[in-house]
């Protein structure tokens, strides 16, 4: 299992409510591709989402998050962390 | 005092102790700008870098990277977090 970092872009005055429940969105079939997203950071003011996932891959962190109703923008293996 | 994720992109090949040197950088001088730097992320692959803190501004942020020698591309505020 290696980290993910993902971003999506265009969520501009997005809510804590919103984000909530985009992030359950995800932990709901999360399990399906072996997926664990662990945090979600967001900026309303640019729209800008940052999600860190533990994932078998890329496209598996991809696969949740475009059944849950929002694909990525970037996904990036994080292998080196602080 | 507010969360905030930065970007840098060009680090290509970066190794884990050139990550720990950079992060050590801003930690060396982060108190005088009042900021934190939490946590940070690497893909080697991309050269991209996440960087996570706590700071007063997205100005003093880069103010911390700028001395460190290593000038963010993107810093955004994060208020909302999961």
């Amino acid at each position: 299992m290696t980290q993910f970092m993902d971003v999506h872009h265009g969520f501009e005055g997005i809510t804590p409510e919103q984000l909530r429940e985009a992030h359950d969105a995800d932990l709901a079939i999360e399990k399906d591709e072996g997926v664990h997203f662990e945090r979600a950071w967001a900026d309303p003011e640019s729209g800008t989402i940052y999600c860190l996932s533990e994932a078998p891959s890329a496209d598996a962190v991809q696969r949740v998050h475009e059944r849950a109703g929002h694909r990525a923008d970037e996904v990036h293996q994080v292998p080196l962390s602080i």
